[in-house]
């Protein structure tokens, strides 16, 4: 490999010039080793952000990245494989009901997930509201799961694009996350890594996730569906409305709950929507011809997720955790709900204990919000809007201010946005 | 002093939005703290770069700087103080015989200078050349030599702007040097905390300065003397030509006996010409009545000389150190030299060992380019057109490479640019 000095590198893309393989190759790769120091990667992650990447640079960061550590091979597994990856959203618990249901469809699932940091949680916090799940299981546990259940939720192996583990944590404290380049191939470097062959991506858009306006979730979405598919994974991205929350639980146990009440055939319309949508596209994507509502109400996707809990030592029948103190919040006058916010819940039950702050934070099981209304709904003054729950009643407060905020009561119904905005292939 | 999340801060100016005074306030001194990281602040800084800074947010930053570290008490020196300040250029000895100069003229000359790095020499590495000679002395002997011999060259102390040297090393690893922002601040903070009255900003423009262009330079020139005067500095800068080198020597011993040549009344012209341009904007600043040509021309700046270098344990009359090898290159055709280009001569000086790669490296005393020729000489096939000095043989090839490649002979007679190509008050 050509060795290259740092401060060129940065220089070259501070000026706007296009980075060549061989630079880009050698910065990653040295930045893993120790050899690039974190205050040169954080200038150069600036400098990417501020200046772009084309996307044949995009293409081969995303490579190098890869190429910072193993990549697993599937081909052992019989099913045909299907991932689905949400940029992150508030109440999104969609991976819950969506990895067992794909699999009793026929095909497996492999979900190498993450913890939550921020307003929006984590699908392994959730999970780990279950007693005795495991979040980290071995290589070859992972694929025999993969194989006899067809479903797999675990934490990504340490292995597994180590670059972009220590790049995404310089990010974070250095303000670079928001740099669309890095983003795509963070995301996209893990997936392909985990030897998916089919990918959805669920690219949320408005006040609750990460892309506020809908040009550039569309240029993420565009960005990563190629580096799929030039990758050999079959992507497509779906654009999904984030500017109220997912269903109407926002926290960890809470949202476990409402998930099985999907997987039992009921549960709020928006999440049963959009886990059907997303299974369709994952089924699709990957050869296997199945109708996922039926098989969502046949129950043979409870089925599944029971024995997937099971394998990573849960108990599906065990009580969730449940918060020390709840408080209700009540409608002042009579009216319509104009909106619910998605970040303003999101803070208020990150507020409640549910998030963290720091990555080495714990998490509260039980605290979360849980939503009485949605958008359009009619109430009457003494109406219950929401609840607070929390394990620690100094949190209400700050929490009720919030999301007494985000939830508007007027007296015109609100214009209902699709839920599903755009598909990219 | 108001807490901020270093992160916000660099949001903010990757954002493209206008710092605040306790924003800025506290972000240098946290760093200066290590509270703030490297790796933040070098991000911090690729946004400074990226994004720029309004004229308030630069003359905050600078004082921040100064007030990082002590400021230097200068009043009681008996005679008026004026200071100059080169960005840097290719044999760019001025501050030589400079110091003594003004100081024989009357006024006090507080000169705080570094080392080199890169292609362009450190004055104070010049002056190690001289047996005996130390650049560090104590606030206490600073003030007293200002006083008895009106002349100081030395290191600038720990004390001083302790935020810049902090910085300065972390922008030169990080592709961050190169922000007017950033180097008028750096200037400016050790400038203004040394305490002189007066100061004389010499702003090089072309290959072998930091600014090769008019428009950029004139930017930094005007952007540092604002800052001088709002800091009640009376600052002039005058933007001089680094297209070409200044004198015939280029390393460090050489350039020290250019030095004293031109304190004896000889010397090359374009040197004395500057010195005695810089010297008149000192004494003119500074509000003393002298004319400094007549001052050089009756031998008074030599003695000062004497009296400065002795004052610091130096030798002035000690022989210089001479390098164990040297070859000349000759001209291989007739003609007029048309260009002797700066950046070129510089980095052959730097390969034959006048110059560091790292700061930690020591510097060769002996080493350098001693050119025969300057543009607009006319020249016969075999005249000796430059000498390259060195210690070690094995670096002369690769200087003399450079070297040959930035004397060019041409037919036609160069347009000659002026030295001072503008003055900015």
């Amino acid at each position: 490999m050509t060795d290259f000095a740092a401060v060129d590198i940065i220089r070259a893309k501070r000026d706007g010039q296009v980075l060549s393989d061989a630079q880009i190759d050698w910065v990653v790769d040295a930045y893993t080793r120790g050899v690039v120091a974190d205050e040169q990667m954080s200038a150069l992650a600036m400098a990417i952000l501020l200046r772009g990447m084309t996307p044949a640079e995009i293409a081969r960061w995303t490579a190098a990245m890869i190429a910072s550590g193993e990549r697993l091979d599937l081909s052992s597994v019989t099913r045909p494989t299907a991932d689905k990856h949400s940029t992150g959203g508030v109440g999104d618990k969609i991976t819950l009901p969506l990895t067992p249901l794909v699999a009793a469809c026929g095909a497996a699932v492999p979900q190498l997930s993450g913890r939550g940091l921020g307003h929006t949680g984590g699908t392994l916090d959730k999970l780990e509201s279950i007693a005795g799940w495991q979040a980290t299981i071995s290589n070859e546990a992972f694929k025999r799961q993969l194989d006899e259940v067809g479903a797999v939720i675990c934490a990504a192996g340490e292995g597994l694009a180590p670059a972009d583990r220590k790049l995404y944590a310089l990010r974070d404290v250095t303000g670079t996350v928001e740099a669309i380049p890095l983003i795509a191939s963070s995301i996209m470097s893990k997936k392909i890594a985990e030897g998916t062959g089919a990918l959805v991506l669920d690219v949320k858009v408005g006040s609750g996730a990460f892309m506020k306006d809908l040009a550039t979730a569309r240029e993420l979405a565009s960005t990563m569906v190629r580096l799929g598919q030039d990758s050999g994974v079959n992507t497509i991205a779906l654009l999904t409305d984030m500017s109220t929350p997912l269903g109407r639980a926002v926290g960890n146990a809470v949202e476990v709950a409402e998930s099985v009440e999907v997987l039992a055939g009921g549960g709020p319309a928006d999440v049963v929507e959009l886990t059907l949508a997303l299974a369709r596209e994952m089924l699709a994507a990957a050869g296997v011809d199945a109708d996922p509502a039926k098989v969502l109400e046949s129950g043979a996707a409870m089925d599944t997720w029971r024995r997937m809990i099971r394998a990573q030592g849960g108990d599906p029948s065990a009580a969730l955790p449940v918060a020390r103190e709840n408080e209700v919040v009540r409608a002042t006058r009579d009216g319509v709900v104009t909106a619910v916010d998605a970040y303003g819940i999101g803070v208020a039950a990150w507020r409640l204990g549910a998030g963290r702050a720091r990555k080495e934070d714990p998490v509260s099981f039980g605290a979360g919000v849980l939503l009485k209304v949605k958008p359009g709904d009619r109430v009457t003054a003494g109406d219950v809007l929401f609840e607070l729950r929390t394990d620690e009643p100094a949190r209400i407060p700050a929490a009720r201010d919030v999301a007494t905020d985000a939830v508007i009561v007027g007296d015109a119904a609100p214009a209902l946005t699709p839920l599903v905005l755009d598909r990219i292939a």
